[in-house]
């Protein structure tokens, strides 16, 4: 352990952190590793199908029920349940009814990955 | 999307690749992404205190109470807890009871870092 500088180590409590977001498709990040981000998301309604040319995202359910259409085929994911969306494969994630999400990808991932429109957010705050 | 190629795109219970784990302290891989891993594993009792010289590493609690020593404090994370340790951070994962924890750390990290001993896992499986 390097003794000259003092890390801070603080636990994160995810559903907290959830409780501070009132804006659906709009992520924030929760935490940094190896220049990847962890960050959450509450998602309501359709997002824009889109894809990331060179970052691989997961997406974690925390509560509820995230759908995500792929070219072919509709994913479900319940609470508890992971999927990793490779670069490059066109995604859509949509939510019947409000669901949390935890996020993993590389640091300054844009969240419309090749697509700008009034969903993108290019400066995301970290709380 | 590149069509040449057909990714599998398949979604995880996280829950459910738990319930496959019969070992204590005996990671193994659920997700890789961007050269990152995610891990699954249960711990039970106290393992042996330790640093990764190059990576950082999340704990995140499924399920159950995870305390983590570290040079001047201990942690407790509870079930929907997360805590990143810095590379180079001594740590020492203990639990009095049975937890369940998701890792995300870079491919290949070993699981007793600096330290080699009978808790040493060099070749994690994928379930």
């Amino acid at each position: 352990m390097n003794n000259r500088i003092k890390k801070e180590v603080n636990k994160v409590n995810v559903q907290s952190k959830l409780n501070a977001l009132n804006e659906f498709w709009s992520p924030k990040i929760i935490g940094e590793l190896n220049n990847q981000q962890v960050k959450i998301a509450k998602f309501k309604g359709e997002f824009v199908m889109h894809h990331h040319q060179n970052e691989d995202e997961l997406f974690y359910v925390i509560k509820g029920t995230l759908f995500i259409k792929l070219k072919d085929e509709i994913i479900e994911l319940n609470t508890g349940e992971f999927v990793i969306i490779p670069k490059g494969v066109d995604h859509q994630p949509y939510a019947n009814e409000e669901v949390s999400v935890m996020l993993f990808e590389p640091k300054n991932t844009l969240n419309t990955g090749n697509i700008t429109n009034t969903f993108t957010k290019p400066n995301i705050d970290t709380i």
